[in-house]
């Protein structure tokens, strides 16, 4: 395993740690401490022991676990609706995308995940604190090099004319229409995420038909059940909402 | 445009198209005819006229408009449930992943989509038919050069011993959880697709909690809404169930 | 069975309708006609013939069956709701009710069901064709005698002052919230049914805090499944929406 | 308002409290005390002060007020899937139903609301604790004598033999089939609740087509919004399960 490489631990008891392979770093598990150092002898299904004598599982991280990983600040954006973002935005390597606002960087690391060493994320966060920490976010697991970062409202508008995509998570999007249509190529896909159904009706209010067609509107629900065989059922609670999901087709 | 390329087209009533820039054939659409050799002086964001003067933009599609462009036989693995399983496998460039059965190739599509031409998609399917589908629905849009397809029982075991992760689409996947097993490497992410309840529990109970850590049961659902901003409502009816995901690690 | 009495008609293939017994009608089915005045000499849980030797199991019809055989021009209420709309509004044998519109008295035959002799039900319609529907779907199950129809236009008030509760199901509720709370004690449960999420925002937005406590908004969801034992899931397809309840106490 | 009515009591914050109207008791808030004899010269619709000055609401509770305030000691049923059982088996002023087990008492509660003084609720519980917690249930809110209850093992069958429905909610409802299918009248409809899939296909597969006619599962789901009307949204959470329900006909 190279120095930088992104590393997975999963404890006996199934709890997941993240870290990039050096040679001069510990991790701090509720097992005891691991030697960072000692990845470079091992491959990604290998195990590596604690200094107290557990055994931990060294796995390829899946932008699953990173996502689950992710310091926020922030309501995070959930798997489910980044799945399906990514594949109503048409990303993928070689992707040059527009993202507003960065947020705590769980939609820009699966962007940066997706595009490749080809493709470019074009991240705005007008809040010093959120760009900081999309930033740090993006180095802890190395995919920083693929994200260019603006501190910048984006009232001012996109540095990109010709994006392949672009994807709003801003409280008032409707304002920024305009700078969006500018940013992304004739055609390209284009997507909103916003909290109430209030939001929702404005931005579909200011989308005019001409610049915008093909517009959506879903929500995503995930529902987990209690993987016991003998008593299948679901889980008793779930997260009920997280975003409503609008998606369009920018015509110039 | 290059010869190969990949090209969705857009009609002024909104119905999408999907082809590849070759310079010998025709597009029939409900507009008239479009020559597809004349792409060749064109770029993503384009227009381009029917013979009968209708004006149709040109985009490069996303990986959404391939699968809902996807010829079927079967029911199709949907959008909602494929960008949850890619970010649950970890797919990304470079990736080795294992599939059984290929069915349609809706899955196999979007695996080979993000996969790169690093990586590589193994996919098993034991009726004829579905191969040979899964081949037509993978060259349409230029991505079979990324997947190894097997006209094969997965009883017989899978040719890989070291893949990234697998994703099993068959009636039984209970009777091969051995051979999974030997075709991933320690660690790797398994996914499963289930349409009944019985099916989750038998799958359950055969996978041993030494094999199989950190197992999860789920499903997706999307409710859309009519884009009406002054009258935001859910649509009437909704496709109220399509499978269980069954998500694993393996632990060798 | 008396002259009066409400039957239900089970077919063998699970076809169900709906009569009172009279001594001088037939009841036409498919599987040819049933002389009602034989019920006479029936019980619920008899069978009784068809003139073509067709066995028909008798019951006395649920408040279900009566509610799935209305009569409709609208969109009905649906069973999902009117049960949770009868617990909140503490429907029970005595209570008078308020209701407006009437539509196709769906609802209105469920509060005349649970209201019994001692109660009432106030039911409110401006349209005639909605008003006569109603009047012959509540004669059709022998409940028009619990119910007093209006056939007039709310804006001018209710009639009442002192119900025990009222549900509201028109377009504009916002625009009589004065003659709701008039025509309610002091302290009455009061709910509304409504399509779209701008007019429950309109609405919460007049339902000033002095006058409306406790509100409450939600949707209920029926999800079915086939009843397979050996393959249990959900059913392909389910309703997705009819309505959000918004639920309040009136203070005067 | 007369000793013996059952009153609810909203206090300045939107708590409720139940309580009948006695001549020598109080009622403990969190506002101070109020005397229930002082209710003798209320009406439903007036307010009463605590001992410390604070106004509370009196109103006559809903059913939903009541289920909501029952004392519990396992999972009881909701007031969503409540509504609808009471509507599938078609309770009303004169029905006699059959129910097991008794639990906390809030169906059984449910069921003596709508039945009236001419119907019955015959309630089977084989714990001595759920037998005493729904007698003392139904004697807070004065519906006992609505009720017979029964301490017993449904295995040695139910006393009746000609009601008009019965509820079973009991771990192994498929052992006592023969004893539900004699306590009803031919015809009659019959219920379930189900907290797993693995019971439901259980059930289904005891429920012969000869004796159970237009059997039906479903579930009923509840999502709740924040009654904000500039930010209208569902709550982050809901409650994703209670049970399943199954409706069928016995046709002896």
């Amino acid at each position: 395993m190279k120095p930088g490489s992104l590393v997975c631990f999963i404890s006996p008891d199934g709890k997941v740690y993240i870290r990039i392979v050096t040679d001069d770093k510990e991790l701090h598990t509720h097992h005891g401490k691991i030697i960072l150092a000692e990845l470079l002898n091992k491959e990604y299904g290998d195990t590596i022991k604690t200094h107290l004598g557990h055994e931990y599982l060294i796995t390829r991280p899946t932008l699953y676990d990173i996502l689950k990983n992710i310091k926020r600040k922030t309501q995070i954006i959930y798997p489910k609706d980044i799945g399906y973002i990514v594949l109503k935005l048409g990303i993928r390597e070689g992707t040059r995308v527009v993202e507003a606002g960065s947020g705590s960087g769980s939609l820009t690391t699966a962007f940066a995940w997706f595009v490749g060493d080809d493709g470019k994320v074009f991240s705005y966060e007008k809040r010093k604190e959120f760009y900081d920490l999309c930033k740090e976010n993006l180095e802890r697991v190395g995919l920083k090099n693929r994200v260019v970062q603006f501190l910048r409202d984006i009232k001012e508008g996109f540095e990109e004319h010709n994006a392949d995509c672009a994807f709003i998570d801003v409280k008032t999007p409707w304002e920024y229409l305009d700078q969006v249509v500018r940013a992304v190529k004739n055609g390209a896909p284009v997507g909103f995420l916003l909290p109430t159904t209030n939001q929702v009706s404005t931005l579909l209010s200011c989308m005019e038909k001409e610049r915008f067609i093909k517009t959506e509107v879903l929500e995503i629900l995930v529902r987990r059940y209690k993987p016991v065989p003998e008593r299948l059922r679901p889980e008793d609670r779930m997260v009920a909402h997280t975003g409503y999901l609008v998606f369009s087709i920018v015509k110039k």
